[in-house]
Order: C-alpha cells, then sequence, then structure tokens
C-alpha cells in the first residue's frame, strides 16, 4: 500500500484553494443567502464562477477515464481526493468545478455503458457543463436497498421502449436544468435476479414524464441538485436509448455507485472538516457558568473524537480510491462498503455534535449546521443503508476453517475422570 | 410512592379518545396536507373543534390551580398525563383543547406572578382561548441556557418601562394571534445573580417590537406555536405590566419551567408510541433480501428497546408529576431534571430508529417522522440542555460523607512489611 | 397502578439497615478480605449471622408462597425490592438472610412442583438453611439461550431415571455444600418441543456425578454460590425424584425463573447504589490537573446519568414485582423480560463508569467494582441475553391494523397529473 | 504519506508466520493451559523458543535504534507494525521474540538517556533477553495519569539518592527474574512542574523495595510481565544510576512512552483480528431457534463494524509508525495520542463483542476472549485514560482565526428594520 498524491494533485490543491479564497469565499454567504433567504439557489455569479473553473482546468476533476479531447484535468481518484473534500466544506460548490452530483456518477455510466453515439449525445453536454441529469433509480413502493424489488416497467415495443413507474427521491430531477434520467427498470422479470434490470435514457421533455413535487430530508432541499418525485407513465423512447444490453442494468448501477460513494465519502470528509472548525470557534466564544464552553471537558472531548474519527476515515477513503485506481471496482468493493458505513456514521456523529454546541442556532438556517445535519443522516440511508453495507462487509469475512473445538484458542473443558 | 389516576381522570382518558376517534382523526390527514402542502396551519375546521371541545369540558386540562369560575377542567399533574400523552401522539394537536404550549406555561406563570388587575387583562383571556402569547427568554447573543447570562434591558424610566434586546427562538411569537411577550430581561445588573433579573408583559402591538421572522429548527416549523426572532427596540410599557416585584425574574422562570418540561415530556412520551406504532406497521410490510423487515432482529430490537425505554421514562415521568402535586416544584425539581433528559434522549433515539425503519420516507414530509425527529433533536436543547440538568442532577447528589479510604467497601493495600 | 409498600415493609427496611449498621458493615471489610485474600468465603461469623438473622425473622423474605408453619417471614415481591435492593449492595450478603440464589429460585420450583414427600426431602432442609442447592440447566455444547437446545438425557429404567448430560455455569454447583441439583433435561426427544424436557432432583452425592471445577466470569468467582461444571454419567436416581409429570420441565423453568431474574433486577439496582456511591466518594478526592474530578463534567455527567438509569428501572421493577403479585408470572413477563435488559444493561453501564473512575485500582480486588463489572456483564447473558428479551419484547407488542398507506399518519406520494 | 513496507518486512512477515505456524502454534494450547491452569506462565518450551527465535534473527524487532554490534534485526516502527500485529493475535507471545513490555520500552529508555556505563549494565543483559525489567511509575495514592501528581521522593544523600514512595501497577515487578526498576520520581519539588520528577535505576535486590504482591485486573494475571505492588521504604542507590540529568523524567517519560502506546495499539489490532476470527468461527457453529446465529444480522452487524474499525484503527496505526520514523516522538505526538485513545476503545468493543457472541463461555477461562477484555478495559485506563489523549488532542488542534460572526459560514441574524 502506497498512497501519496502525485505532484499534479499537489499543484491542484494549492490552485483550488487559491479559487476558493479568491473566488468563492467571498462570495459564499451571498450564495447561502439567496438559497436559504431569496429562494434563488443559483445566482449569477455562480455561472461565472463555472466559467472561469473552466477556463483555469479546474473542470471535470472526479473523471479518471475523462479523455484527452474532452474538457477539463483528468485526475486519478486518488488525486481528485483532497480536492473534493475541500469542495465538502462548502456544500453544493462542486457545481462550479463540475464535479457535482448526479453528474459526475452519470457521466461514468455513460463513459461505461453508453455506445458512440449515446455519448455524443448525452455525455457529451454533461462534460461541457451545458445541462444537467438525474439517475432514477429508487422507487416509492419498494424498499430499494434491495435492488431486486425495483419494479418500474421497461418494455419493449417495436422499436421503442415504454417506460412505467414511479420513482422518488430522485436527485436533480426537480432542477430546471434537468434534460434527461438514466432510469433503471424492469426489461424481464422472467430473468434470473441479476438479469431482469437494464438502464435507459428517457429525455424529461417525453411526454407521460411528470416531475410531481420537489422533496426535502429532514426539512433541507438540495440546492444544486433538487430532489423530485417523478412519474413516468406510459413513456415511449426510442430503443436506442437503452445504455448495453437488456439485463445489464445492476453492472452499470455498480459501475456508477463506486465512485459516486467514494466521492460523496470524500466531501462529507470535507464536510466535517468545516464542522471541527465552527465547533472550535464557537466553543471559544461561548461561556456559560463562568467560563468558555472549550474549558468543558465534553466539549473537548466531542471534538477531539471527531479529529480521531475524521483522521481514521479519511485514511481509509484513501486507501478505497487508490484500490479503485488499482483494480477497479471489483478489487474496491469490499472498501467502498466500509468507508459507505463509516463515513456516514461519522458524519451523522459530527455534524450531532456541532448542532448541540451551537444550540438553537445550529438547528437554524444561520449557519451549514443543519443542511450537514440532514445530508449526514441521509448518508446513513441513501446509496445503500447501513446494514445493506454492513451485511456485504460480513460476507466478504474470510470463514474461518475448521471447528471451534479445534482452534488452538480454544482449550478443552475439564473432563469428569 | 403511590401515582394512580383518580376516576375523573379515567373517564377523561375515554372521553378524550372518544374525541380523537370522533373529530379529528378523521381530519388528522387533511390538517397535516393543509400545514405541509398549502401552508395553511391552521384550517377552519380547528376552530370548530376547539368550540366543540370547550362545550365539553375538554379544556384547559393543563392547569392545577385553575379556578372554578374559569373555564375549563381541573386536574392535578398526575391527572393531565395520560391526557398530554394522547394529545402528544397528534403532534400541535394539544390546541384543540386549550392545552398548546406556549400558552400553558405562561398561564401557569400569570396565575402565580400576576396581580388581578393583570389577571383580567393577560391570564382570562387566554383561559377563554380567545388570543396567544409568547415567552420571550432565550437571546441571540448568549448562551441562554445559563440565565444569568440574559442582557435584555428593561429600565424604569418614570412610570414606565423601557425594553431593548435580541431575542430569538420564541415559540409562538411568529404567531398572527400572539398578543403578548412575556419578556424576561436585567432590571438590574448590579443585583446579585439571582436577582437582576425580571418579567414583564409586552403587547405584541408595541412601538418598537419587531418579529424579523419565523424560524425553523432542522427544517421544522412549529404549525401551532411558530417559532420567531423578535427584536425590542427602546419598547416603552407601563410600570404596571411588571409582574411581580423587580428581582422575582428567575422565580417566575422556575413556576413556569416546571411544568412546561414535565407537560413537555408526557406529550414527547405519546409522541414515542406513535413512532413506535409506525415502526410496527411498516416493518411488517417492507422487504428486502427475502423478508419482511420485522424479522430482522436489528428492527426487533429497536422496537424492543423503544418499548423498554419508553416504559421506563413514563414511569419516571407519572412519579414526576406526582410529585409536583404533593410538594411543588421544590419537590420535584430533581425530578423534573431527571425526565427532562431522559425523555429528550430517549425521543431523539425512538425518532432516529424510526426514522432508519422508514428510509428516506422517513424524512419526507409524508410522515410525521421527519417532525418528531427535529423536535426530539430540540428538545434536548430547549428548556436546558441535557448538559446543564445533568449538572444540576450531579449536585443534587448527596455526597457520601468520609474518605474512600475508611470506606467498608475498600481494602487497604497490602504493606510492606 | 399503586405500588406502594405496606408499613410490614417499611417496618423491614428500618430492621435491616440497622441489622446491617449493627452487624454486617462492621465486618465486610474482613469478610471481603476473607474472601478475596485468603480463600476463605465463608468465614465463622458468616453462621452467626445467619442465626441471629433468623432469629430476628429476617429469613426467607423473598418467598411470597411462604406458609406460616414456615421459618421466616411472607413478604409480596414488591415489599421484598428494597430489602433485596438494600442487600445488593453488599454483594453476596443476602445468604445472611437466606436470601440468595440459586437457593431461592430453587425453593419456589419446589414450592410450585413438588409434592409433599419431595418437599420434606429437599424443600425444607433449605428454608432452614441447612443445606444449600443448584439448579443445573445450561449445557456446555449448546446455546442453551433457545432452551430447546438442551440435550442432557433424562431416562427411564424402571423405578429410576438415568441422567446423562455435561453441564457448565451451574451457579452453587461448586459449593461443598450443594446437596442436591435440580436438573432440566430431556425425557422425550420426540414430544413437542415444548414438552420435551423435565426436571428432577439429583443428589450430589450420587455415583457418576462430578464436579470437575469451578468457573470463574470476566476472573470473578462467585463466593456464595460457587459456578461449576457438571458432568452427569449414567447417574441413576429413584423416578420419585422427578418433579411433577414428564413434559413439565418448561412450565417449572418459567415459574422459577421469572422471580430470579426480578430478584436479581433488585439486587443489581443496589449494587449501581453503592456504584454511584463510590464514584462520588472518589470523584471528590481524586485531582487531575489542579482540580478534584468531579469538577469535570464528563464525571458530573457519569454520575447523573447513572443517576437517572437507576431511578427510571427501580420503577419499572417495582411494577414488575406488584404485576407479579398482582397476576402471577404470566401477566408480568412482558415487564421480567424488560427489566432483565434494562437492568443488566445500566448495570453495565454504571459498573462501567465507576470503573473508569477509579482508574487502574478499579479494576484491582481492593474494591467491589471489578466484581460488580464481571457480574454486570454476565447479566447480559445469563438469565437470557439480551436479545432473547428483545425478542420476546417485540413478539409481545401489539400489531397495528391496517396497511400504512391508510394510516392518518401517513400523507399520499404526489401524483403525476 | 506513503508508508508501505520494506522487502524486509515482507520477509520477515513470511518468516515470523512460519515460526508461529511450526513452533508456537502447535504448543499455544498446552501453554495456556499451563498459564491457566497448571499455574505456570513460562513452560520449559519457551526458553527453546526465545533460543530458536534469537538464531534466526527473529529478535529484537522492535528497536530502530538497535546498533549493529547488538543482537537482533534493526526495524523501523512501520516494519515492525505487521510483525507486532501478528504477534498480539496471541496475547504474550513477543516474548518469544525479546519484543515484550514493558523491557521494549525500557531499553528504547535506556538507548535514549543511559550513559556508556549504564548501557552496558542495564541495557545490554535486556538485550541478550537474560534478564527483565520493571518501569515504576504509577502511585498508589495520586491520579498518575497526570504525572505532576507522582510523589515517590528520590532524594540526593551524599553519593547515594534515597528512594521513598508506594507504587503499584507496576508491570512485569511481580516477574521473578525483574532485576531492576527504571524508577519516576520527584528530584526537586521546587522546581517547575516539568522540571521536578527525574528517573532513576533502583536493581530489585536493594534493601527497602519490597513487591508486596502480584495485581489483577478485572481477574486477569499478565502471565508473562506479572503486575506488582512495590514499596520503596528507605532505598540507598549510588548516584550513578541516575539517568541523564535530575529534572529530566518527564522528557524519558515521554520518549519511552510514546513507542510503547505505538507498539501497544499494533498488538491491540492483532488481537483484535484474532476476536474477529474467534466470532466468525463461533457464529457459524452455534444454533438458536433453528438458525446459526451468523444468520441474525446484530451478530453479521457485529461483525462487519469491527471489520470497518480494525481496518480504520490499523491505517492510522501505520501512519503513526511512519510519523514516529521520519519526525521522531515530537512529530507523532498528536497521532500516538489519537491512537492511544482509537484502539483502545475499539479493542474493548470488540472484545465486548466476542464475549457477547460467546455466551457465558467467553468469560470463562477457555477462551482467549476474558483476558483480551480485560487487557482491552484496562489499555482505556494505562498509558493514559482516554480523557487525558483527547484533552491533548484538542488542544493541538488549530484554533480558527477571527469571530465566529465573520466567518463567511455564518449568516448574520435578520434585523428589526
Amino acid at each position: 500500500m502506497e498512497f501519496s498524491y502525485s505532484q499534479q494533485s499537489l499543484d491542484l490543491q494549492r490552485e483550488l484553494q487559491g479559487f476558493y479564497s479568491e473566488h468563492i469565499i467571498p462570495r459564499w454567504r451571498d450564495w447561502q443567502i439567496a438559497i436559504k433567504r431569496n429562494n434563488n439557489p443559483h445566482p449569477n455569479f455562480v455561472d461565472e464562477l463555472r466559467t472561469r473553473a473552466k477556463d483555469r482546468g479546474l473542470w471535470n476533476l472526479a473523471l479518471p477515464d475523462l479523455q484527452d479531447d474532452q474538457p477539463g484535468t483528468r485526475l486519478s481518484n486518488l488525486d481528485y481526493a483532497p480536492l473534493a473534500e475541500y469542495m465538502g466544506r462548502y456544500h453544493g460548490s462542486s457545481i462550479v468545478f463540475n464535479c457535482q452530483p448526479p453528474d459526475v456518477p452519470n457521466m461514468i455510466a455513460l463513459q461505461h455503458d453508453a455506445n458512440p453515439e449515446q455519448r455524443k449525445r448525452w455525455l457529451q453536454p454533461l462534460l461541457e457543463g451545458t445541462t444537467r441529469s438525474a439517475f432514477a433509480m429508487t422507487e416509492y413502493s419498494v424498499a430499494s436497498s434491495d435492488a431486486t424489488n425495483l419494479r418500474t416497467g421497461i418494455t419493449r415495443e417495436g422499436d421503442s421502449y415504454i417506460v412505467n413507474g414511479h420513482k422518488w427521491f430522485i436527485t436533480g430531477a426537480a432542477h430546471p436544468d434537468c434534460e434527461f434520467f438514466i432510469v433503471v427498470g424492469q426489461t424481464d422479470p422472467n430473468a434470473n435476479s441479476a438479469r431482469q434490470h437494464s438502464t435507459i435514457v428517457v429525455p424529461t421533455a417525453t411526454e407521460g414524464v411528470t416531475v410531481s413535487r420537489e422533496l426535502s430530508y429532514l426539512g433541507s432541499y438540495d440546492s444544486t441538485a433538487p430532489v423530485g418525485e417523478v412519474h413516468f407513465d406510459n413513456v415511449r423512447v426510442p430503443a436506442e436509448n437503452l445504455l448495453g444490453e437488456e439485463g445489464d442494468g445492476f453492472v452499470s448501477g455498480q459501475v456508477r455507485l463506486g465512485p459516486a460513494r467514494v466521492h460523496h465519502c470524500m466531501r462529507a470528509i470535507g464536510n466535517c472538516e468545516m464542522l471541527i472548525e465552527l465547533m472550535l470557534n464557537r466553543a471559544k466564544e461561548r461561556a456559560t457558568f463562568g467560563r468558555t464552553i472549550n474549558e468543558y471537558d465534553t466539549v473537548q472531548n466531542n471534538i477531539a473524537m471527531s479529529r480521531i474519527e475524521v483522521e481514521q476515515a479519511r485514511l481509509l477513503v484513501q486507501k478505497t480510491a487508490w484500490l479503485l485506481d488499482q483494480q477497479g471496482f471489483r478489487g474496491a468493493r469490499r472498501e467502498v462498503s466500509m468507508i459507505k458505513v463509516a463515513v456516514a456514521q461519522i458524519y451523522h456523529r459530527i455534524a450531532d455534535r456541532a448542532l448541540h454546541i451551537f444550540g438553537a442556532m445550529g438547528g437554524s438556517d444561520d449557519t451549514p449546521i443543519a443542511t450537514s445535519y440532514a445530508w449526514a443522516r441521509a448518508f446513513r440511508i441513501g446509496d445503500g443503508p447501513d446494514e445493506v453495507h454492513l451485511r456485504q462487509i460480513y460476507r466478504m469475512e474470510q470463514q474461518p476453517e475448521g471447528e471451534l473445538a479445534d482452534s488452538p484458542y480454544i482449550l478443552p473443558p475439564i473432563s469428569a475422570s
């Protein structure tokens, strides 16, 4: 194991931080006021920032398979880690660098599954940052953490597929610029459970597609990729919109979900750093019963435990990114599940500590904590709940051979004689 | 210890449940849709329900000191417990019975501190349910969990007091019907710390009073008593609005806070029962990996632990109510702090379990869970954070006499000889 | 619900405490030194204490079905609670009052299942305190928390039964005075699972009975009822030793286990009180970094949380004892499981806190903490592990009727139209 | 960051595992029976194993500053990590390779602080493995986690120092071969708090030195380095036995404690691997209610969480070892505290899970779990309790500059106008 950053990554870290210092941080408060108080999640300067970032090559940093003729800078997953983490400090800011979910995982899915024609039509505009997309997997009526439950139908009819289903919690679906969905549905309910599902591109503008509302989670709305409830009622799309072959749906999902989870973890760790900084700042200013609260050991312990948890999780995320670079999703599968559980849990805990230290203010919209808390809690469910990943991790443990009674660790009972 | 319900309470429990079955439950979904989707927290039928409840004596049930000539039914704190619990299952429904915070604690404060003239002017309309009120204590700039920090000024000027301060998280302040504030502020910064503060009634309509916004906590708004940020800028009120004497502020606070916390705990336990019911219902319907999730032992354990926690907490709440009836706030002080900590913690845990079992839906507005979760989490901070009460409980422990080395429990070391 | 102590119980509480003050506490340190340093768990004065207690009627206090012609004082379970709790402060001291396990539950089993002849032969000496006994249930080779797993054979052969099995963790088995075992075993492997097992009395002196060693748990030995590994190899006992009918084994077990668990919980709560007292004492004497450690809020919080947990658990134990008195084991089944889980968990937590506050000394034999810790941890496994009781509690929850989608609590999704 | 193992370390890992397979594992059960049942912690074959290991260069692997003319194989801390971890699977086996505490940290202390004469006299025999030693720091009467509390006196008298003090929990002190103590005591109570203490070598055979007993922790005795209570009563040692200068005591302590903690963490992680293996093994064999317990999700979750915790902790331990190699103790100070807390906590949790899964057997002496549990719990106190390290970690956090109100993360309140 040998996970160190390339010189390119080190340079980009410096450059990215410079970009934040110069262009983003001075506007951060205005951006948040626009989102939280003026119902304007995308103020004009965001497009200026995007143009500027793209011009400087701070663009598409999360795509290890970026081609030479595509815009942006190709980086390995490991090299992207510190950049993603920094972006994560400022929730939603990764859109400036075209590194925002769900578009990045969708680009990865299209890189992997789309044919040249499909790439030109759907991938290229995403790479350019001129459009937006969504991945329509989770459904209203079933526990979608077990993907074999998905019931949306994708039925062949001549040169078309007919899509019928009720999806919700579709990140980005409620964004006005969302141009298409990658829909996961059943093409063959009679195939074996791993081959029943397929993915197909459905343009938002198709008849029968309805985004019936924007959804919140614990009162938080996603400002850059608003979450939607989506109905597909007899939606007809050309058969050529199918990605890969019928039955490839689960494989596609895996390809996309690996990096999606890893990036999510990276940003979450950056967000934890922000929360620690806020706790430190609050604790030195606030006083009760004659002491600033940073003199209380519960406060000190909470901050110190957060530090320990972040340091450990970061190393495992880095190792996972490195494994993903070296061995692809197969080789990193266990680690992806481990960081998914670990990071979601520490993020939840750290956000909870920050919430507590900030008293009532922490739950208000005046700090980023309520949003962090909501997304931290959601992360324990989204991308697969804790339980599903723990089950996977358990199953990947190597089972010991032999009987326990023969283990050198176990002494025999004492017999009667 | 002997805490059993009176026959009156048993009868009222049956009657209240009947009222819910007949009048509230059939409208509950409409009420929630009005609140969450139509921005109308107080649909017309609510006033009808209030009238009907008042007519049937299901009114002012939370006031053990209710006078014979005042509307409603007088009950002890203990007898009120099962009624409050039932109301708590339906978040916000206590307004139907004029049992809603912050008005009930405000009525208690006025019963205790107001002179006859003040009672007539401010208490009577609250008892009738024709107006609303707020208690303005917590401030923007200081840790209000240590009440000696409060800096709002109440300064005598001739026949008036001038109030200056910046309060926030004032429950009910943002309600259009909120007619007056009971403001806690400093009348004498030079007095000893327990006698610096006083309470005074400030009508909302007074010049210099501004409710600058409604506040949410973790994205939840309080539909029946919306929380406000309030500025008092050179607000002049007649000296006769002072409650009690200058310096009585803390004593008043205590009188009001005891029952406020106890009622809050009662309702929270009822809400926990609702959450358990929802978990049971969800767990028997939802399936992953070939089993309904109620066959997973983590799900069973989470529900069973919730049951254990609720049963224990309910008993301690009942005992506390009984002590409050028998001995007043002084005699119940330790128990009030204990239930405040215990109930807030189990409520938070149980809401968290329900949130988890419901997956993404739990965080949406389609179930009551997100609201429960927000108020459960807030309860760990409001009415004094865990830490402040734990400190009090610690200080009320009887210190053992003597040196540890002399304790019969401790064996001496083994000496050299 | 109305659980208050009788005057008799109040009087006995005073008398018992007086007995401790006068006779036990002054010898407590000597007793512990005898156990821990001199390998003499039963110094001479213990028999003197027993005689004195018996003479004063402080004897057999844990037997609600004590007959008038039997020695001791009959009390309800509820009335016994505060006495058991007090005894629990001094681990192992209940033997002074003939209230020690496993003899008390064995007496209860014999009261319930033995015929007059058997009572005379086996119960009477236990009531008199002239002998000791053990209950041989748990087996080496199977998970005994699921009693249907038990494989010890009890096979009829003419006028005898032949017992074959390998039991371990049999409390009291390793005591030199243990005169007989009540053995649980299979009489009919082909009966339905609830009727396969029976109980039979096996005198220790029978050929084929071997206690092969004394067992510890986390390094703790039980001084008053040492735990043994027991082999039954072709042990022949007269058929008249069978308790009740063949197949009654599980019912007998339940009759015995209910009070056993409740008494265990009562003593555990007393032990928690002792641990809190020790923590308070230590915290006021020990200093680090310029403060006594009772000025650290983690220490204060740990003590205060212990107080909250003990108060809640005690109420539920009292309610359970009261239910047991009112309705027998059937009516208290759910509550017995709840206190079993709740008390074992808080006992474990409180012992862990005490261990921590006492530093290295807490793990030594110079304080009672290591013993408390070991038995607290064991209690989470013994008498049925947490998981088994949680499963039972879950199954006793009333399942909500109807579909979740029809619940008034749940709002419908928003449709496409 | 770039922490990968050298080829030498990889080779030694293979060799060490071969040594275990061939020589240790086949004798492991006998060794444990000797310790636990026959009171013979050092059976004859242990010396044979030591000779064999020394001959093959599997000796003194934990000393990065080993000189060329000293026996054994020099390795960096990082390269030692996987070897220490493997040894940790077999509790107490590191003595075979002369890698056992407290001798290794004592050798490190002597390498750093001893003059050539002292090294020849005290260090050389330790390197050869012909003698044993102890480090006498913790005292009976004070909270030794705050080292400034230490009160043992080391007083100059002519050419001698006179040592007076009462130490306990001195690892290795109760071993019959313990030839000398490195004693920490006060030479100048009037110096500033960091310069009051010194270290001095006190041979066990000196008059006035008494090891009054062996101590256990939660019933566990340390078989290879038995823990002692030690009295120093007017013990006179030559002044030349002082290590370094008067007042150097704390610096010496730090030099020694860094690697001591890191090695302890490495072994603990190996022990956790063993516990996971045991859990897996037990879970697939044991059955309740018709399933093997590995089909219960709590069991799966407990194993999977253990895996996640171990993976994260291992990476942080490796990074810490690497930092220690690169920058010495100063540069690794924060990380040493972090792993001390993290590893002790996960070790405690994992041991607790294993204990639970093994039922009563887990607490017996027939498995290594009770010992693991005791040492895991002790590790949360020894080498500095959690709280002391958390406090240090908190203090090493970089405090944010500026006021919270000026942070871009914080929105201003909404003013009245």
